[in-house]
C-alpha cells in the first residue's frame, strides 16, 4: 500500500507530490494531461510569457521615444511568439517531471477514480489498474465557468467564443475582440491583445474592474487601460451570442457589439465530478471540496488542495495549501491562513495586493487606517516609468500593525513579496522602517509609505 | 539655538533633516549644491535613468528578436536621453526641497564649517553668519578617488579621463571606453556603453570584477558582460595616461591601449576637508569620521551619517544611519547592522545580494552551507529572460538561520528586500518556505531555494 495517492497534477498537486517524497512518502500522482495543469499549460506561464513579447513590442512600437528610443516598421512575428510560449511551458513541464521522477514519485497518467475505504486507506482505479493507498490528496483543479446565456454554447463551438485556453493559441490577432468579465484573466488578455493592435471592450458585470482589488487601485487600472485604448462597459451584462454579435443590457437599454472574437472569463469552478468523490461522502460546499484549515476534507484521511476547494483559485495558494497538507500528513503543526495570500493582475502597469484594504477591513470592525503615496516618490519609478501615475497603499491597523499592502505600478508583482512575507509574519510598519531597501529600487515605496 | 545642524544635503543629510522635522527638531540643513548630494544628481538615479533608456535600446536593437519582436533602424537620441534625465533628476531635487520645506527645515545654501563647542552646543559658519545648534550631524559625503598615476591629473582636466559625474552627462557616445575599475560604476556604465555601442574594455587590478559580490555570481556576470562584447582585462594595472593611450601591466608585461574615452572608477574617499571638524578634535580613521553603531562621533553631541563615516558608502545605508541617528538623538533606542544592508549592481542582467557569501561565512567561522538553484526555475524567469543563466543562492547558518543571498538575474534589485527585510528580522529558511509568493514571479526562487 502506498502512502498517499494523489489525484490531479496541477501545481497542488505536482507540488504536494515533490514534498511528499521529500517526507519520505510512498507517492502516486494520477494527471491525465500534461503535468502543472492550467497554470502552466494554459494558464499562468503562457499568458506572463505573451505578455512580456508584448512588453517588449509596445516599447518598439512608440512607448521607447519617451526614453528616447525610435525605429522603424516595429513588427511581432506573433506566431513565432506562440511557439516560443510552446517551449518555455515544454521546459518547464519537462523539469516538473524529470524533478518528481528524481525524488521517486510514481507518475500516472490515467484519469484516477475513487473506489471507496479499504483497510487502512483508500483504493482507487486508473487505466484498469488498482492503487491501494493510506492518504488520498485531492488536487482535481478546475475549469472555466460557461454561464447559461443564450447562443453561447453553439458560438464556443463555432470559436466565435474563446476560453482563457483557447485564446492563448490564437495564431492570429482579431482585429476586435470583446472581454466578457474584467477579472484577473479577462484584463491581462485586454492589455495583450491591445498591445497586440486588437480593439478591445471589456463587459463587465459590477461597476468596477479588478474584482476584490482595492477600489482606488482598481480605478487607476481602468484609467490606464483607457488611456491605452481598451473600452470598458460597466454595470453591463451579457444577454447573448451570435455569430459576430455581442448583445448586452447596460442601463435597462439593450444594446449589440459587432466583434470577431469574444473571450469568455468571468470565472472557474472547482472540477469535483467524475473522480468518485461520493463514493466516500467527501462533503461539498458551494460545488466544491470542504476543507478546513489543514486541507482536511469530511473524511479522515482524504485532504483537498488547490482550486477544488474553492477557496481562492490561485496556483500560489494551491502551492502553500499542499505544503500545510503535507506538513499536516506529516505529523507537524501548519495551518493555511488565507490572509496572507498576494493577488497580481500581470497587465502593463501591474497590480499587486495583499491582505485587507480599508473598506475590508472596516467591514471586518477592525480599527485601521490607510497611508497612500504616488509611486513617483520612488526615484527608480520615476526613472522607468514615464509618466506612470502608480500608488503604493498601506492598511495599518492597531499599534501598527500591518493588515494590507495595495499598489499600481511595476514591478508590484516582484515586490508584493516583501509585504506578504511582513503580512505572514504579522509585522509592524517598524519592519519597513528598518530594513534597508536597496537604492533606488521601486520597492523603497514600501518604507517612504511607513514613514509617511 | 537649533536643535540640530546638519552638514550636507545628500541622501543621509536630506533624510536625517526630514526625521529631526518629525522629531519635532529645529533643524538648519547646510549644502551649496543640488540637495539629493551625489546619488540623485550625479549617481543612482542618472545612472539607473540611462540604463533603463539603454536596456530599451537594447530590445529595439536586436534582443527583441528573441520574443518575437523585430524593426527596422533602431536608434538612440540619446541627447534627448540625458536631457529626460536632468528632468528626472530635477523632479526629485525639487521633490526633497518641497518635502523639507513643508516640515519646516531650514536650508542654507552655503558652505557651512564648524566654530567650534559653545555652552549646551556647537557653533557653525556658514556665507558669513553664525548658526548654534545643540548637535550636528556630519553628512559631508565622498568624492572620487585619484589616485597617483602618471598623466592622470592632466587627462582629467583634459577631458580624455572622466570620473563618474562627467560621464553621465556625456552628449556622445565614444566609440571606444577603457573603464578603470570593475566595481559597481565601472561594470554599469561598461553595461550601459556597451548598449550604446561603444568598444568597452575593463581593466581591474583584482582577479575578478563586482568586488564584494559572491564569486560565482561575479563570474556570471563577467560571461553576460562578455558575451555582449565586454572585454576584461583582470589583474592588470594602470601606469600611465597620455592622450588617446592607457598603458598598463599584466602579467608583468606592460601593454598599451588606446580609447577615446577613459572612465575612472575605483572608488569614492570620505569628504571631511574644509568642514571644521578638527576644531572639534573630531578623531578620523583610514581618512573616515569614526562613528559607533549608533552614528555617534568620537565628540559627544556630533553624529555622522553616509559616506563620510566610510562604513559602506551606500545611498540606502546612508539612509538608515540617519534613521538611527536621529532615533538616538530623540532617546529612542536603535543601532545601525551593516550585515543587513544589501548591495545591487544594475547592469543588464542585475546581481543583488545581502549578508554573508559562504567565503565570509567561514572567514568568521561561522558554520554554513550553501543553497544555489538555477533562476530557471523560476517560470516567469522562464518567460521574461530568454536564454538567461542566472542563480540564487541562500547561505544557511546553524537552525536553518539565514545569513546571506545573492543573485544574478532580473529583477534582482527588486527581489532582494524580501531577503533584506528577512535579514534584518534574523528569519531562518521557514519564513520563505511559509510566505505565499505570487505565481508567477522571479521572487519565488527564493522559496524554490528553502525547499531545494
Amino acid at each position: 500500500m502506498h502512502d498517499l495517492l494523489i489525484l490531479g497534477g496541477g501545481p497542488a498537486g505536482y507540488l504536494a507530490a515533490e514534498r511528499a517524497a521529500h517526507e519520505g512518502f510512498q507517492t502516486v500522482l494520477f494527471e491525465t494531461r500534461a503535468l502543472g495543469g492550467v497554470c502552466l499549460n494554459e494558464g499562468c506561464i503562457p499568458s506572463k510569457t505573451l505578455l512580456h513579447s508584448a512588453k517588449i513590442y509596445d516599447y518598439s512600437n512608440g512607448y521607447g521615444a519617451k526614453y528616447g528610443v525610435t525605429c522603424d516598421n516595429a513588427r511581432i512575428n506573433y506566431d513565432a511568439v506562440i511557439t516560443r510560449k510552446n517551449k518555455v511551458v515544454r521546459t518547464l513541464v519537462a523539469g516538473i517531471s524529470s524533478r518528481l521522477k528524481t525524488v521517486g514519485v510514481q507518475i500516472v497518467t490515467e484519469h484516477a477514480v475513487i473506489q471507496g475505504r479499504i483497510e487502512g486507506g483508500f483504493a482507487v482505479e486508473a487505466g484498469g489498474l488498482r492503487y491501494e493507498g493510506k492518504k488520498l490528496l485531492l488536487c482535481t483543479g478546475s475549469q472555466v465557468l460557461v454561464p447559461r446565456i443564450d447562443g453561447l454554447d453553439a458560438q464556443l463551438q463555432d470559436g466565435f467564443v474563446l476560453t482563457s485556453r483557447e485564446i492563448l493559441d490564437l495564431r492570429e490577432i482579431p482585429e476586435r475582440l470583446v472581454v466578457v468579465g474584467g477579472g484577473v484573466i479577462g484584463l491581462e488578455m485586454s492589455s495583450l491583445f491591445r498591445s497586440l493592435g486588437a480593439k478591445v471592450t471589456v463587459i463587465e458585470m459590477l461597476d468596477k474592474i479588478a474584482g476584490p482589488a482595492d477600489a482606488e487601485v482598481s480605478a487607476l487600472l481602468q484609467k490606464d487601460l483607457e488611456k491605452r485604448g481598451v473600452t470598458f462597459l460597466l454595470s453591463a451584462k451579457v444577454t447573448s451570442f451570435a455569430n459576430g454579435v455581442v448583445r448586452y443590457e447596460q442601463d435597462g437599454v439593450e444594446r449589440t457589439l459587432e466583434t470577431d472574437k469574444v473571450l469568455l472569463s468571468i470565472g472557474r469552478k472547482p472540477s469535483t465530478d467524475g473522480f468518485g468523490l461520493e463514493t466516500l461522502g467527501i462533503v461539498l460546499e458551494r460545488g466544491a471540496v470542504k476543507t478546513d484549515d489543514q486541507m482536511k476534507t469530511s473524511v479522515p484521511g482524504v485532504f483537498a488542495s488547490g482550486d477544488c476547494n474553492g477557496k481562492s483559485m490561485l496556483a500560489h495558494t494551491a502551492y502553500r495549501e499542499s505544503d500545510v497538507a503535507i506538513n499536516v500528513m506529516a505529523g507537524q503543526k501548519d495551518t493555511m491562513d488565507y490572509g496572507c495570500v498576494p493577488y497580481v493582475i500581470y497587465t502593463n502597469p501591474e497590480v499587486a495586493g495583499i491582505g485587507e484594504t480599508l473598506e475590508s477591513a472596516r467591514t471586518r470592525g477592525l480599527s485601521a487606517r490607510e497611508i497612500t503615496l504616488s509611486m513617483r516618490f520612488s526615484g527608480r519609478y520615476l526613472a522607468e516609468n514615464e509618466g506612470g501615475g502608480g500608488i503604493c497603499k498601506l492598511i495599518v491597523g492597531e499599534d501598527d500593525r500591518l493588515l494590507g499592502v495595495h499598489m499600481i505600478g511595476n514591478p508590484a508583482s516582484e515586490i508584493i513579496s516583501t509585504a506578504s512575507l511582513s503580512l505572514s509574519r504579522a509585522l509592524t510598519l517598524d519592519a519597513f522602517k528598518k530594513t534597508v531597501f536597496p537604492h533606488p529600487s521601486v520597492a523603497e515605496i514600501l518604507r517612504e509609505c511607513a514613514f509617511a
